[in-house]
């Protein structure tokens, strides 16, 4: 590790790791990724677990060795002051409504599908849950939908990290076996997260 | 409604409402409550939905009418700037994470075993589910367990907004079939957080 450097633990695969790497796109900012493989164990290893007691990726360590996890709260801390998360205290709980709901609505149903499908082979004991996610997914679905049929992104007509953390699984949503085709506000919104020019594909 | 008061509307047995209480005690802070019945579908109504298109509680509404959902969004808003929620990037970053985790690691595990069981009177159908949720929910309480044994609050020596969002639904963890008998360290911590001048009971 470069001393001064970010160092971000992740999965390449991960949205919640994307994340991360698509805001430090459009940060301009540096860092040293060093690749977890979640299904090895990593996370579990008595190292890791003294960097994250939950065991979880992404995780960012600071050059001076401090520790931070929670995708979203990594978001938060990266865009502190920035453009992506600045505001009076309303606007920026605005930000972070958008962020509770993607790990609470929104992550369970689409990134859970995802990674049961993609990582797992979708094998047969878990289809009653895949279908059982299909509800809660196209629900948080219609919530993303009608909120870009008023705005350009999330909180406003600029791009905040409330888009950084809702694109990262719904861009992929296909992939958790959800079908985008009725959501046209969320195709654009895609479209537009993609036209930037500093967009980093996952 | 009193002019220029917040507004919240909550259910009084949902521990996500109970944090909006217990901080505005903390901080002397006056509210007008709304309680509203989510069994009855009152976070359904076309109304509601207006306010919130998630159909969620608690939810917060400004005396000028904006709204703010997500019960640990609302907290940042609340406590912004205050003793509760402050310091550098870092420092707040540190109390997202416990806020992220309490919604990702430890609700949707030991809350909502305790509405299966006291909202819904823990059905038949429901007892594997239940049984699912006990390893996500134990894993919860030690990790929190684990930050307790070295400081006296979760993000050090002062109480903090992570505090009153992972008390909420620690406290009764018991009422979702949670033993707290092995976590000596949480124990203390709950009796910390009641013996404050301005706590507020559940």
């Amino acid at each position: 590790m470069t001393q001064g450097k970010l160092r971000i633990y992740g999965d390449s695969r991960s949205g919640n790791c994307y994340k991360l790497k698509l805001l430090c796109a459009e940060l301009g900012m540096d860092f040293d990724w060093q690749e977890v493989d979640i299904l090895a164990g990593d996370t579990h290893t008595p190292e890791f677990l003294a960097m994250n007691a939950n065991g979880k990726i992404p995780l960012l360590v600071l050059p001076d060795g401090r520790c931070l996890a929670e995708s979203n709260a990594i978001l938060c801390f990266l865009a502190d002051g920035s453009e992506y998360f600045r505001g009076d205290a309303f606007v920026r709980a605005e930000v972070l409504q958008w962020l509770f709901f993607e790990q609470y609505s929104h992550e369970p149903y689409i990134a859970t599908s995802r990674f049961i499908i993609q990582y797992l082979g979708s094998p047969p004991d878990r289809q009653t849950e895949l279908e059982q996610k299909k509800q809660g997914g196209y629900k948080a679905l219609g919530v993303l939908e009608q909120q870009l049929e008023k705005s350009d992104y999330l909180t406003g007509n600029e791009l905040s990290i409330a888009d950084v953390a809702l694109f990262a699984y719904t861009h992929v949503a296909a992939e958790g076996g959800f079908d985008l085709g009725n959501f046209p506000a969320i195709g654009a919104w895609i479209e537009r997260i993609r036209m930037r020019p500093n967009f980093l594909e996952m």
